[in-house]
């Protein structure tokens, strides 16, 4: 059986999959103390927001003041959605450390939710990699596979097609390739399969995991990808998230859960649990009128759950 | 990377270890519906209740008479809970087809949960297969070793512990052992490992593993378990259930998720899921004033979900 990565990175991508498909308008100042005590509990990847028109989502309008404070923390790489390269052109110059385009496998969804073909995404990848190159800019491209085990418009999605995409966005120059299961349609068995296919195709370019937790598999998804030697995994606290195009998708894998999974599987993260448990309580008080997610939270740690901080904490 | 078992046992313990351990006393007549409904969607194990003093587990009285009746469904393997020799000996008198003595890896909880020592299940369980043996009954005996990954009152629990109580079930004339991570302390890392070791000391007797839910890892340690080769699990409908005795632990995995999941992964396990969801709607109002669990009840079948018999159930 195989082994596993002895390090793994939890991307929360709580401030952008998860607020933007709440009804809760979270405040710029609470979303600085969100990434400022993420970042205290020893997360180093954030994706802070979506380089968007305000008018279409007015909760993240204040992405270019969150990339500014969490550029200022040492070692935090700042991750921003950029939907097309007027988003990109934004991400550059704000010196956003990675910025992530979104492509659905799905060509359904892709055009309910992008306006655009599969392909067109590619091409708009391309337009996207000459800008940055031509502004000496070292943002890095990660395209994002959507809906790669299927989509509730389209229905099935060959991993053919995501494979075709993932294959157009490398050639289209983008440095990071990721797959989702937008919609938590895919099982474990299926992720075995298809993350095993993309790290042959990519190799280490195909670099992070992101699964929705809508029929309770996102864990058991993470573990069979883990498998499969991908060692980064998008996770939002508290298990908030969806998409507005995927009727019925709902939650992200949480980042308390998934931390707990890794530690106890012995995978180095550099979580501070607790701490991050304190924080999404602080984050429930601020969501009150959302359903969250998780379970963590209600059990706590096992008794028998060694953590070097926790002395710290309790101290 | 390991290949999965091609069918699956999805062993049906809502009525046991969900009812024991929830508020709401289900009727008889109530109980008799489930069992029935269950096997009309295909469940074919069932543990529908336990042979203890009524005195102390009055909700799951009726076990004789749901036993009598689910010996009337042709291929249904009925199994009983039995604590002692006393439970085994109505067990063998009532031709229950299976009954499962639970023992705990952990002295504390063992002390706690059943007042003796494992060694003294160990010997308890030798009496009932010398009663089993002289009753000329077929009643398997099955060893259930409990809180095998850590437990609230003790903490850590060795593999070697759990390794030496399944060596001495099996010697003492155990048919068959499980192994039961009764509080949901057990990661998918510590599950491969330790059912590996569990199935190179027991072989094909080494035949089912019991998941509780209480930090999300359910599904994730059914599918590290399914890499061993293991292909019977414990669930209950909604995932109800817990354990008086383990503080905190609360939620067996959840069948109808379990069920999707091993479907999806092309795994048979005989059970019609849109009929199975029918079956926890009910149950669900049955139990309206219980806390319960699972996602595939809200989120639905994925639009890409072939069944054979959603077609009949659709007509």
């Amino acid at each position: 059986m195989s082994s596993f990565p002895s390090n793994v990175v939890i991307r929360e991508v709580g401030l952008r999959d998860g607020l933007q498909s709440i009804q809760t308008m979270l405040p710029t100042e609470r979303k600085i103390e969100w990434i400022g005590d993420a970042y205290a509990a020893g997360q180093r990847e954030i994706e802070v927001g979506s380089y968007v028109p305000a008018k279409l989502l007015p909760q993240l309008a204040d992405t270019a003041e969150l990339v500014a404070y969490a550029k200022t923390l040492p070692g935090l790489l700042v991750s921003v959605l950029v939907p097309n390269l007027k988003g990109a052109e934004r991400a550059i110059e704000s010196q956003a450390d990675l910025m992530l385009v979104p492509l659905s496998a799905s060509h359904a969804h892709s055009l309910a939710n992008l306006r655009k073909t599969p392909d067109e995404v590619i091409a708009e990848v391309a337009r996207i990699r000459a800008a940055r190159d031509s502004a000496g800019s070292k943002t890095l491209i990660e395209g994002g596979i959507g809906t790669a085990f299927g989509c509730t418009i389209q229905g099935a999605v060959d991993q053919a097609a995501v494979l075709r995409c993932m294959q157009g966005l490398l050639d289209a120059g983008a440095d990071r390739v990721s797959i989702a299961d937008t919609v938590g349609y895919g099982g474990p068995a299926a992720v075995r399969e298809l993350f095993g296919k993309a790290r042959a195709l990519a190799g280490e370019k195909f670099w992070c995991g992101h699964f929705h937790d809508t029929r309770g598999l996102a864990l058991a998804n993470v573990f069979a990808a883990l498998e499969t030697g991908v060692a980064r995994f998008d996770a939002t606290l508290a298990g908030i998230g969806g998409c507005p195009h995927a009727p019925g998708a709902s939650g992200n894998a949480s980042s308390e859960d998934l931390a707990f999974m890794l530690a106890d599987m012995g995978i180095a993260t550099g979580i501070d649990i607790p701490r991050l448990l304190l924080l999404r309580e602080k984050v429930a008080q601020w969501l009150s009128s959302e359903t969250l997610h998780g379970a963590l939270w209600l059990s706590g740690l096992p008794k028998t759950f060694a953590h070097a901080s926790t002395a710290t904490l309790n101290a």
